[in-house]
């Protein structure tokens, strides 16, 4: 019964949910994060509440991280990258960095679950003023306000009376190279905007959206409940510049619901930036020479109906290292690759002892 | 070592994939299905191909069918439903009624996977004219056609010239009662879309939406592909009315983009139709007593962070039993269940041996 434990790489949402099933399956886990802390980015980013129950996200992902901190299948290693690999599992040589330096494991399978990164809207494009403009932020900046309860105007301090969302910064844009949809950015901004509405009340809100993909229940849990119970206002509309005048950032476009140009003032404007193959994923990926698919994340094999297996026995993929993905997916794929793992592991042990 | 059998209710999509993963575990597994055939929508309603890859869906759907019948740790009940249920997991008495009677079995788990049923068209509002126009199809029936690549006009038999789709039919619709977003019509009337204009090259196809919610890689795979390779044309309307003139079918509305009336003669209607909680979804419910969420479908605990657990200790759900599922969500949520239903049974084993 004896075997390499799995190797999770990656502590954020899949990556725990990976090793914490994994480890209830009976298996010994070796779980990496290159952070000093696990969590990934709900934590590192320091969201506010998860999308769309709202629950606090510190909360949430504590019990996560409780749980597997709490199994003593699991060896967790934080501070630590995998920087080089040879073999094959079940016994796949696997050099650590770590704090105290290189160690060598042997891992019986891996589960990559090395997430995404938020798309930097001032590094392709200068459009939305990001670098330029104190007022002009992130849903990753808005969210670090929302939690510490202290949402304002950068330049001033004071709470805004006007802000407005721009979704599909970085997403669906053939132009930088990100042709895909971010899948999360429509529900979030609805999520932040309806935290705004609650914390500033006198804040008006806008969205200007392409389409609004609130999916599945987000589309009453979320969508209709900002607009009908916190007054949200969605703008069908396209964003071609933003400037500054006098105190107040400038967005002007067209709302193409109403066929006309828009030149609105806001205190804030939230760009709503899309997801990436995160530097840990590509990196991940090269030490182990997994393919990644046409966008940079991780391949998988089989279409919709094999999630988690990659082209290379015996390792496997969840959450946002394989493609855009909410939490649900995240945490959905890392359960199936727990599972996968574990029956690799099965057979490969059958196999030893046919 | 002995366990009662993880009972997996559905031999869909999510169910054949919780039936293998427990089974590849190493733990038996009963797997019922009420239909006299495995393989759930994609095949009982003759689903051309799957999205986004295209995949024969008989081909696909065959492999995880094969599987499941070849693995001896899976016994296979179809033509079989669940009539009683009695005492608690791990030791479940549960009544099952098939083509020889009712017969009592012991369960040491359950996994619902009772998917989904399409919205009719005709039920409950009477602005598409399904039942009164041969040439208004839902999604169902487009693939049907596209199975048997015999794609024509009901009423004539000819091929069509030009032929819309209409999206959100029982979907985001609060006067009939269906809230959510069915998730995955914009993706499958994409898919269709292509199929059409590769089966019938001359045939116009429009497709009437309110928000394109061609989520993650479907919106380059599929959506964009639909446009640029295909000349799929979309326009963002609402559809008010559909009436008949002459042969053709009328359809009236509002092009929301250029804010002006449309009114269009089609060959052919296609009505996107949404997923409702099947009737397999309440009666297993009712059966097992487990709680149904707002929407009707079957209640999970733990917000986005546990996709698959229910309320009741030793019931788990998988797939579009929980909600709109897409092909990937349903897998990696019954693969999620397999690993959840394994622990369950491993964690009762160990507090009985204690």
């Amino acid at each position: 019964m004896e075997h390499n434990p799995i190797l999770v790489v990656g502590g954020g949402p899949a990556g725990l949910e990976a090793a914490r099933g994994a480890a209830e399956l009976g298996y010994r886990v070796l779980l990496v994060d290159k952070a000093p802390r696990l969590g990934g980015n709900p934590i590192l980013s320091q969201y506010a509440a998860l999308t769309p129950h709202m629950e606090n996200a510190e909360v949430a992902m504590g019990r996560m991280i409780d749980a597997v901190r709490g199994n003593p299948l699991i060896d967790v290693r934080t501070s630590t990258t995998v920087s080089a690999a040879g073999g094959a599992p079940p016994a796949l040589s696997v050099t650590l960095k770590g704090p105290k330096g290189e160690e060598k494991v042997e891992a019986g399978a891996v589960i990559v679950c090395t997430g995404f990164q938020h798309f930097d809207p001032g590094r392709e494009t200068q459009i939305y003023g990001y670098y330029e403009f104190d007022d002009v932020i992130t849903l990753v900046d808005a969210e670090r306000m929302l939690k510490a309860k202290n949402f304002v105007r950068p330049s001033t301090g004071q709470p805004p009376k006007r802000l407005c969302f721009i979704q599909c910064v970085g997403s669906r844009d053939r132009q930088i190279g990100n042709t895909w949809c971010s899948k999360v950015c429509c529900g979030i901004a609805c999520k932040e905007a309806i935290e705004i509405r609650e914390q500033v009340p006198g804040c008006q809100v806008f969205v200007f959206y392409i389409d609004m993909r609130t999916y599945g229940f987000w589309e009453d849990q979320i969508y209709w409940k900002a607009q009908e119970e916190h007054h949200v206002s969605f703008i069908r509309g396209i964003v071609t510049e933003i400037t500054r005048r006098g105190d107040t950032v400038v967005v002007k476009g067209e709302d193409t619901t109403m066929g006309r140009p828009v030149e609105v003032a806001m205190d804030v404007v939230v760009l709503s930036v899309g997801m990436e193959p995160s530097e840990g994923t590509i990196q991940t990926a090269k030490v182990f020479g997994m393919p990644l698919e046409s966008h940079g994340f991780i391949e998988t094999v089989g279409g919709p109906l094999n999630t988690v297996e990659t082209p290379k026995p015996g390792f496997f993929a969840a959450g946002a290292a394989t493609g855009p993905a909410d939490l649900e997916d995240s945490i959905s794929s890392a359960g199936a690759a727990a599972m996968k793992a574990a029956v690799f592991l099965r057979k490969s042990r059958i196999a030893t002892a046919a």
